[in-house]
């Protein structure tokens, strides 16, 4: 294999064999085919994309490329939730936690802050004492007497997906159907589950703009999962506004708290319950999707679903305690509000900038190395469709980093619209 | 500057600032860019391409990477011609000492033998003692005292393009309009020229296969050529078959050699005179395209040319007497006849897989670090529009290694097409 000419076929629009994927991936991992080589590959399978048999290879040859875990032995249904990324996204720490409180079992390999996103691994680190860098013999373990673990990616699970990914933010080769399946099924089927529901964003602080993007990533997306026999829902939301009161870290958390309480902010319980209901239904532990709702609300309001979070918190050796009294803990030193300049009604509001302004609070890394301020994060007061008199607060940013806090405030100045228009803001988009 | 922001600026089909191409491509010859986050960049150009500005700012910038001769102490005229590439195409040995013959000065920077297309240098360096690896100091004085120097390039010219040209040959890069003329460009700019005549090359053995492909890269040249105060002439000629009765190394040569003594193949040498003449009117020393032609055609008959010729070899340390008695010098040692395998007339010729013979035959690289065998060259005895017999020999190809000679055989064997049709083949395409 010349390695240039099949960079060459990909380029030329031609499907790449198995054989040829694989044999240009695992010399990649091995290190004789170097990054400039795979950079070039992966900018042309960002202009020219893959065939589904191409991204089947794909998947699997990086799933190959690591361990895969077997829970084959639990009586329980296995399964995870995965969501392609957005602002205020908390989710997954109020779900994970409340299906493992239901019987299923949610062995949970989660990523960190990207880019305009947040990262469900950087909020939970915001717990004092948290570990997600865990080995899969103690995930496996954890899974397996707690119920749920949420750990980051080993060296052990898809290696050429780290490497990849690493190369792919680099290289503006992030945004691409077949490398993001790549990424996220390879994970996920490597986590030996039976069952999928994805989250696929969709909007201006989604990686796919377009609600027919993230059609096709979804249904590219649930395709792999039958394709490696894992049930697979797809739910599209909307990001075209942060979803809950509160997009940051530490704040991100006390929220999910405030939810496993039964006092989260209805968005994000409605998105929570939908995805909820998808696992549930597969598992068979619901008949009907109201069913499956009305299971998960009294597994939150019976306060099982918060024990299993303090459980997981504990298991993973972060202090619950912080939670008797989180008023204390990880406080921002500074503020400033937004206020509105002018009487009407929000009609736009770009999630993508308001992510970006997290990221300048000091709740996102820049760079790999940059150190993180768990205090950062924005409270939202308004959203799209409210009506609001000129001077209102619409927005409070909060950081320990008073330098960092103009910046992100003209951020926010400019991510509004207000206008006459009487707007609604479609959550789950159909 | 955020690297990976440039490439996707560029991925996403917008233009680049100079100043955003200048920090990138100077970054990289320093290396703070990696070579992963230009083959990111170089493929995100060959898929978008760039505005004329753009290419103008590449240029300026690859030129600026390194020296520029400057010949303007000379009162002759100073040019050069070039080739976009192809097989069988020994013109620039035959036009350098000619026109240097006539007058002109020509500080020619040629390339190696690249993919299917033979190289110059390669072809030169078959001469015994012949040296292209000459400093720029030398490389001024050989033009001043023999009026011509044909080497190659050196660290000091145009180091971003060396770089660059390394990185997309393994990269699947090469065949990128904008990239190709910042390359070409920069090279020409960095001799000093005046004036400049550019064969752009069509057809299957091209790497512009259609002559609209040919046409816009033939125009972009020629508008840089404006932009830098260069006299650009582009003539378009055809890689439908290859050119002259030989391709390969030393047999090149020696046509070249029976070009300078007037013996050359017709084609070759209607294409020598076509280029030729373009840089004698530019430089006033004919007052048509007619005048121009004799005059060549004079000083190859009154030998002039060739004891140029001989001259400019003697002054690059290669030694003369070889041309004396050179049925002795590098006489391949096995052959191998392609026959007509029926009657009729030639149709086609895939000159592509013609060249790539030439190369499997041990008459160009596979890798860089692969020697070259030069004896190895196929002759053509018949070409496009030839009537002939089954069983006629059409090519007759030869080498020293007789291992190599099978599978080059099958490669010619499967090179050109005899059919009923009576067809043309159109040298000097319009």
């Amino acid at each position: 294999m010349i390695p240039a000419e099949l960079i060459k076929k990909k380029r030329n629009n031609q499907v790449l064999e198995e054989s040829e994927l694989r044999e240009f991936l695992t010399g990649y991992v091995k290190g004789t085919i170097p990054d400039y080589q795979m950079a070039a590959m992966l900018m042309a399978i960002y202009f020219n994309s893959m065939e589904p048999d191409e991204i089947d290879s794909l998947v699997a040859i990086m799933l190959e490329s690591g361990d895969r875990m077997n829970f084959s032995h639990l009586d329980r249904y296995v399964a995870d939730k995965h969501s392609t990324g957005g602002v205020g996204d908390k989710v997954s720490i109020i779900l994970g936690p409340l299906l493992a409180s239901a019987g299923l079992a949610i062995p949970m390999i989660s990523g960190r802050s990207l880019g305009h996103t947040g990262g469900t691994l950087d909020k939970l680190e915001t717990i004092p004492g948290f570990r997600t860098n865990i080995d899969l013999s103690e995930f496996n373990r954890l899974v397996h007497d707690v119920g749920i673990a949420m750990i980051s990616q080993t060296d052990e699970i898809c290696p050429a997906d780290r490497k990849m990914y690493a190369l792919r933010d680099v290289t503006g080769t992030i945004e691409s159907i077949p490398l993001i399946c790549g990424s996220i099924m390879s994970k996920k089927i490597a986590e030996g589950i039976q069952g999928l529901v994805l989250d696929v964003k969709t909007g201006n602080g989604a990686f796919m703009k377009t609600k027919e993007r993230a059609q096709k990533l979804g249904a590219a997306l649930q395709r792999i999962g039958k394709s490696f026999q894992i049930t697979t829902d797809v739910v599209y939301t909307s990001m075209d506004q942060p979803l809950g009161r509160y997009a940051g870290l530490w704040c991100e958390i006390q929220e999910s708290v405030d939810g496993l309480h039964g006092k989260g902010p209805e968005d994000t319980m409605i998105i929570t319950y939908e995805l909820g209901a998808r696992l549930l239904l597969q598992a068979n532990l619901a008949q009907s999707r109201e069913a499956a709702i009305t299971l998960q609300k009294d597994l939150i309001h019976s306060g099982a679903a918060y024990d299993k979070f303090l459980e997981m918190v504990g298991a993973q050796s972060g202090d619950p305690e912080v939670f008797d009294n989180n008023s204390e803990h990880h406080g921002a030193h500074f503020e400033q509000i937004i206020a509105a300049p002018l009487s009407g009604i929000i009609q736009k509001m770009d999630t993508y900038i308001i992510g970006l302004a997290i990221v300048e609070l000091g709740g996102g890394r820049k760079k790999a190395s940059d150190l993180i301020d768990p205090s950062a994060g924005i409270e939202f007061y308004h959203k799209i469709g409210a009506e609001i008199s000129k001077g209102d607060t619409i927005m409070r940013c909060f950081n320990s980093n008073e330098s960092k806090l103009e910046g992100a405030s003209r951020m926010l100045t400019s991510s509004f619209e207000i206008g006459d228009e009487v707007v609604e803001h479609e959550l789950i988009v159909q």
